[in-house]
């Protein structure tokens, strides 16, 4: 895994590099080189709890110099081409970039633009690998911290960090315990018997789709068990048949 | 394909209202509501050429009338659980989810919640698919705009694979009338007063995650309608109480 660098060339507007600064610490990186910044007034109040990031970025004077020691470039654009000719500009998707990162270490910097004109040729001249958001074509140009959120989340989700544990499945025999009490519960309500097998199939793929975790198979059990009862709990005294 | 429509439940900061129309805008979405905004001070500025989807904005008073026709409610939270009793914050992936939605019809609202306080319980109660984006857990909580952003990257994403044609999803009030005819039902069969709520948004959220085609909506209203009947038919004489 490589160790990445957000570097931001010639950013104008402070609000932008806070936004940066907030969504590296919500993804978890923390360096971050500033070429040639101008104003970074209202940085900090955009950067939240990502403050500690500004605090510790460092300015270069130039793309260079922040780049010096880089083991690998990624550069993003917001014109791709795929005309031959223009080879400068075929670029990747950030996920197909994301997969190739999970194969390389050491340090990569990951420039991002100006909020007017991003990375002059020259500058695309120095990258490694390219990639474009997909975007509508008509108005392809994100928000400069809205790239580099896009990019890092693609970058955090191929580092295969586990998620969230899933809560506890049902398990197979919980789950024919359900569609055994399912059947009971239709059979208790005179469900028409010629419909039964049908209802119990759509049952079936309805929870095959849902996925219910233990949880949700114990609360369903308690549903359908507690209806049967209150149906039997009347029984041999069924109602006369039609109401409105 | 769903038609999207992002749901920005009270933002207090214009200049995050305009942060999201302009991603909006970057990826093809323009139908944006804002629940009871606040000042809209800077929004213009931020969106850039996203500015025709603010000036299409509509405003809406609570969020129930922003979402009143909506077939699907997805919600977004900064802080998933995975324990199984606190089911309602148990959430997916944005990229699972945007998969899931290559089945759904009709119109889909994705809601963010405040700047400061994300969704109320009593407003994720009423989410049918709720989504976590990935990060840190020491600092999860994204910008406004940038969770929209990654939210709706996954969706542009996801519907550039075309798919068999789906069954016709169950509608929006389809759904509601469903989610009354259980409450009904769980009230007809006496299941515990105080287990009501939770066991509902519980329903709730499996039939979200299975997505239920109009053919299994009106089998399910079938079934719960047919049981209420059922235990009614014999009302006025409940059982004496407890059995084996």
């Amino acid at each position: 895994m490589p160790r990445y660098r957000v570097v931001l060339v010639e950013p104008r507007e402070g609000g932008n590099v806070g936004a940066v600064a907030r969504i590296m610490a919500n993804l978890g990186y923390e360096d971050l080189v500033l070429v040639d910044p101008g104003s970074l007034a209202g940085a900090y109040r955009r950067a939240m709890h990502g403050r500690f990031v500004l605090k510790r970025a460092e300015t270069a004077p130039d793309l260079r110099t922040a780049i010096a020691d880089a083991d690998l470039v990624v550069g993003t654009t917001a014109i791709p081409s795929s005309k031959e000719e223009a080879f400068h500009r075929h670029a990747l998707t950030p996920w197909d970039m994301a997969a190739g990162m999970q194969q390389v270490g050491g340090t990569v910097a990951l420039l991002f633009g100006r909020e007017d004109f991003g990375l002059y040729n020259r500058e695309l001249d120095r990258v490694d690998v390219l990639v474009h958001i997909p975007s509508r074509p008509e108005y392809p140009v994100l928000n400069l911290s809205h790239a580099a959120g896009i990019v890092l989340y693609e970058l955090y989700k191929a580092e295969e960090r586990p998620t969230l544990d899933p809560p506890r499945a049902a398990s197979g025999p919980e789950k024919e315990r359900l569609h055994q009490t399912f059947r009971e519960f239709l059979a208790a309500t005179r469900y028409p018997a010629h419909r039964r097998r049908r209802t119990a199939v759509l049952f079936r793929r309805l929870l095959g789709r849902a996925a219910p975790s233990k949880w949700e198979f114990h609360a369903l059990m308690g549903v359908f068990r507690g209806a049967t009862k209150a149906i039997s709990r009347t029984s041999g005294s069924p109602g006369p048949g039609p109401s409105s």
